[in-house]
């Protein structure tokens, strides 16, 4: 398939920016600043839509950004958990995403800008979104006004994040839909092969990369780094989204297997044609913008209803 | 999870008609036409919902039961598979799910009476099927305005008869719902094994016997009788219901992976407490009612809007 300009010119952008970890992550330099900045700017080219307030806050020690639609129903708040590797990414390349999000479904979005590795290895960005939680439901936010989305890195986090909080004996939100997940660090999904080199913006070397520098030496499979291993038991209801281009669409049906059979109502959708966390061009993008449409009105079903 | 009393007795119920089969399938009885008509008439106590009218026709030469709504958008029709494991099961016990989709999508819904093992083993059924469907086009109907849905054996169908549709070089229908699908006939799905017992109308055994009365010699791993080997390049969308209680859960979750790899876009739903073909209980039980739905939902994207 071949995408029209726009998109294809923001993909082949991404790629020139991602190229900056190559290095740092191999040791060969070490301006990590610079190579964050530049890939959280080239995000943040994808545009906000109208109608959306945008302020920077704390949860808890957690800096975050919050993201504020014209109407709020019923404390309604959704927890965004940005991608990038564990190693880059950042609230201020996501406004797009989180501003469509908040006015689909009349929700404040918060962002936490978790730590990221290799300064800040495992478990530091799941402590960190855990705390965020951990502030929103202290804010007196019910549980059942709430939901987790988050991609890549950050889809995972959407489930581990959620076994984390189940652990701490914290209630648990409504539902979570995780884009693109990047749900197990062993890789041994067989598109981690077939589609190395079809995905237009991840591959599979890079990916090792990043996983050494979030593990710092935790085993590959520690549930808490790949979800696919975790205790999921008493989740509630999980969409996963995966585009058939993706090399984590092996890993991500495991992901939606593991939920299914441990009982967790789970919804898989696989998109042909779609590249990793496609939902980042619903401005450039038919599929972008539906397929967080659907995230939308799959989350909403778990919402509570309005009073 | 306890069922309601009316679900409970329908299940065991089903259980009482279904142990008849078990002599005969191990060629220790010999009278199919009471077994059959015992299992018919059992389905037929789900109720048909009010304003559809029930016709019997011949597709070309296979008979059918036509059932109709009030009213018909653009031609719109649906080819729906009964299930019974291929020896059982007719248009007859099927009112219930075909009125519900006949007025979720305003379409006529066709239902095959298709031949049965042991007396018609494989591969009649598909070649029935196949007919029925080259018989619809024949009719003038157009193939983005047909859909596919089937449950058990039909969901396996839905699929297979797709895929010899395909073969024969005729255009796909628009999409395809396969509801709790018997999609592999080798039985590997790990849920075969940690699901038997826990679903409480089907189990391992007789599914064996099934498979062999059908198969009748053909390989289990044939793939027009187990579709996740099948060739299911270039099919439509397909949605996947499968019940987490399920003895085939694993393997409808390996049919979804299968088309997802292939480049169909699937949509996989996992409903937790949910037994064999709960959509049979539309009328019983909320989730059978709120299942046809959303099959009815997923199809209907697909289908032609109306002029």
């Amino acid at each position: 398939m071949k995408f029209n300009q726009v998109v294809q010119q923001r993909i082949d952008a991404w790629n020139e920016v991602s190229l900056a970890f190559g290095p740092l992550l191999l040791g060969e330099s070490d301006d990590w600043a610079t190579a964050r900045r530049n890939y959280a700017n080239h995000q943040a080219q994808h545009p906000t839509p109208a109608g959306v307030s945008v302020q920077e806050i704390h949860m808890a020690e957690v800096p975050a950004t919050m993201v504020t639609p014209q109407e709020v129903i019923n404390d309604r708040a959704m927890l965004y958990i940005h991608g990038g590797g564990y190693v880059a990414g950042s609230p201020s390349g996501y406004h797009g995403i989180a501003g469509n999000y908040a006015k689909l479904l009349n929700a404040r979005v918060y962002m936490p800008d978790y730590r990221l590795a290799p300064q800040h290895p495992f478990p530091a960005a799941i402590e960190d979104t855990l705390a965020a939680y951990r502030w929103l439901l202290d804010q007196g936010i019910a549980p059942d006004s709430i939901v987790f989305s988050g991609d890549s890195a950050g889809g995972a986090m959407t489930v581990s994040v959620m076994v984390a909080a189940k652990r701490e004996g914290l209630p648990l939100p409504a539902a979570g839909a995780a884009l693109s997940p990047w749900p197990n660090l062993e890789h041994s999904g067989a598109s981690m092969l077939t589609r190395d080199g079809i995905d237009p913006t991840v591959n599979l070397a890079g990916l090792n990369l990043m996983a050494k520098a979030f593990l710092n030496g935790t085993p590959k499979s520690d549930p808490d780094a790949s979800p696919i291993f975790a205790d999921v038991r008493g989740l509630p209801p999980i969409l996963v989204h995966i585009g058939e281009r993706e090399v984590m669409l092996s890993d991500a049906m495991r992901l939606a297997a593991h939920l299914g059979e441990n009982r967790v109502r789970v919804t898989l959708e696989v998109w042909p044609d779609m590249f990793h966390v496609w939902h980042l061009f619903a401005a450039e993008l038919p599929e972008g913008r539906k397929a967080l449409e659907r995230a939308a009105a799959f989350l909403d079903e778990s919402l509570k209803a309005p009073c």
